[in-house]
């Protein structure tokens, strides 16, 4: 028999009859001859209230009771899933992340998975029971501490414990149906993959898409585990991420697609720091202190300096939410670096196109950039990778640059098949 | 500097307003130089919200799920009052029954504290912080399974926390200002105790007041713990359980009270087998029976068998949620012990007089009696102890009963000042 590790998140679990449906489904994989191991996050909105509650007592809760409160979310709903499964006549053992063994480093609120010993699960499956695993948790090596593991832990907690057992699989049920070329409600048009590579999930996932969360499909990737995405709302097959764009088995075939999807982020600010002396240490000036302030810098484009002045601009993205400290760290360093002026912009948008084929296609980029300048997007700044392209643009046009990337590419279905494209939750 | 360990109850912790005042007492506590361990229940009503949601799953949800479930409730608490603390400026650390050392054995919803090893709390303690801890709440010694310790479980853990810390006392904070010579919303004109000894507090607590569970009397007794039961509402002292009815310097003292208190208790039923066979074994069959059956019995009275028939009549008092069993396990026995019939009876309450006094003063049944009788109170069952008698009435005598006997042992005080009297929850 086979271990089929799955995953559901809180809007799988945000009521008492979605975890009686959620047990139906648990029950199936079993009774198909698989042992079983779930991991689930915290019921539809929970952390959220205990979030409001830790508001309400304390403006800056210490982290390490923070992890100790947000962990009761799943221990919850974990216990729950495991009711409502018994009442279907099979036996299921609950485990907080501590007890599976889900050993992380101390950093509480955003913790790192150092190893994961699942001796108490393994018990349990030899025992024959099914077992669920409270998601986004475990206890810190050095401190035994409970800790969480911050965004799309529950995702990361599903792929270890897959990857610790060994797993056949690793599903993780979601509100979509799986990974598509684009966000249907944005590309009606947009295709459902049946499989895609690690390299071109990190991409997509780095770059928008939020049905995966980066982390997870990089755990997945170093372990070699098979994740499919699927709705728990429907039995369709969603989409298996598997496999590497470096397969020689790949490489030879015919079939695997030039471009995987198209994906596009709202959520990043750009900030130009406008005329900084072209001298040597200026641009690591500005990006130390940026650094230093824990701030996440995505793209980054340096003019050719006006041989007049000898001036450049310099502009990177970076999150919405990094902007205000990014501004007064930039602010700081105005007399030592002795730039111009700093100018701020939120209303821009990132398209992504993704495919590991444009290694071997050329002329991939002048497509992308006529397929936009077609649609009247213009590019702001431009940045890329081996199997990726993005482009910055006015926030009012992404969603025209989605499409005509999208419709250039012949990714458009010949049906429409889509469903709402959501967001993951944790 | 001394140890102090406190417990707050469900209704000292409703929101976030009462888990700052809550949080305030604590650091007081602190400053004025103790060290400070806290058992804190559930928020609120906060269990009763996670028994629905384990209802709506399923209608006979598994032990080990419901303790799993249930025990979410004390780490919201112990975290929110950690944070609350913090914010106040110093430094507190929550931990879980399991954390705590907290060793039960393995009867889940219902577990007995077996040892408490409180290495981490006394490093925390060392540390200089606050120690809170989830109460109600364990881990299995043989299996490593989280446990609840059932309905006055957070009053036990801080009993069982102040003797592994050898503790100078442990502090029962709730919402009545102490242990009353009766309940006040009866007796307007009741005091409140300043002391009462282990003993008196047991068959208080066992004859109806609610203000502490038996068991955590019990374990402070073996331990000899005082306990200081007093209000999280008002900084008035409370009531003082210490030292033992057989202390001789006690003995001597011409201060201690011959009657410590009137208890009351409006949960039982009485159920009278009618037309028993008086031989041996018959009264055997049936308690064995009610036994097997899991039924708590309290009063038992058998009759004198009328010579003419040699048939006699056997009433036992058991709590009402236990009435239906019963009766149930005794029909199917009619036909074996060849009784003639049952009746059953709810509407009766049960008054009972403590006090270590009873002891070396004679007549104080007489008093009693003829108090009931002067009142017009019928009496139906007598139970007596060393240290109580217990009378079964009907239940519409209940409030003037109380009210008799406490004036009739000079137990009313001179000025009212009473507070609402309720239940401590768990």
């Amino acid at each position: 028999m086979g271990i089929v590790v799955q995953k559901y998140g809180g809007s799988s679990l945000s009521d008492a009859d979605a975890i009686k449906r959620v047990a139906r489904r648990i029950t199936e994989a079993k009774k198909a001859g698989n042992d079983v191991v779930v991991a689930v996050s915290a019921m539809g909105d929970s952390t959220d209230e205990l979030l409001d509650l830790a508001a309400q007592v304390s403006p800056l809760p210490p982290a390490r009771e923070l992890d100790m409160l947000l962990t009761a979310g799943e221990r919850i709903s974990m216990a729950l899933v495991a009711m409502a499964i018994s009442d279907l006549g099979f036996t299921a053992r609950s485990f907080t992340g501590s007890q599976a063994g889900v050993i992380t480093d101390s950093v509480h609120g955003k913790a790192k998975i150092i190893d994961v010993t699942p001796g108490r699960i393994r018990g349990a499956i030899d025992e024959g029971h099914i077992v669920i695993v409270a998601g986004f948790q475990g206890v810190s090596q050095a401190t035994k501490e409970i800790t969480t593991l911050g965004r799309g832990g529950t995702d990361t907690t599903a792929v270890a414990l897959a990857a610790a057992l060994e797993a056949d699989v690793c599903e993780i049920y979601t509100d979509v149906d799986g990974v598509f070329t684009a966000d249907p409600r944005i590309v009606p048009s947009a295709r459902k993959l049946d499989t895609v590579t690690y390299e071109e999930m990190l991409e997509l996932a780095a770059s928008g898409a939020k049905v995966l969360h980066l982390r997870s499909v990089e755990y997945a990737r170093r372990h070699n585990i098979p994740i499919h995405v699927r709705s728990s709302f429907s039995t369709l097959e969603g989409t298996t991420v598997t496999g590497s764009i470096n397969d020689p088995a790949r490489e030879g075939s015919m079939e695997a697609p030039i471009i995987a999807g198209v994906a596009h982020d709202r959520s990043e600010a750009k900030i130009t720091v406008v005329g900084v002396p072209d001298k040597v240490g200026e641009a690591a000036a500005i990006f130390t202190a940026l650094a230093d302030a824990q701030i996440n810098i995505d793209m980054i484009v340096q003019n050719v300096s006006a041989a007049a002045t000898n001036l450049t601009d310099i502009s990177f993205t970076l999150p919405h939410s990094d902007g205000q400290t990014a501004m007064t760290t930039l602010h700081g360093l105005k007399n030592k670096v002795g730039f111009e002026s700093l100018l701020y912009d939120e209303k821009i948008g990132k398209i992504s196109l993704i495919g590991a084929g444009m290694r071997s296609h050329p002329g991939i980029s002048a497509k992308f950039f006529t397929a936009m300048a077609e649609a009247g997007v213009n590019i702001g700044m431009i940045s890329t990778s081996e199997i990726r392209i993005s482009v910055i643009v006015e926030e009012d046009d992404v969603d025209a640059a989605v499409q005509a990337a999208h419709t250039a590419f012949d990714l458009d279905a010949d049906e429409v098949e889509a469903v709402v494209y959501g967001g993951t939750g944790r």
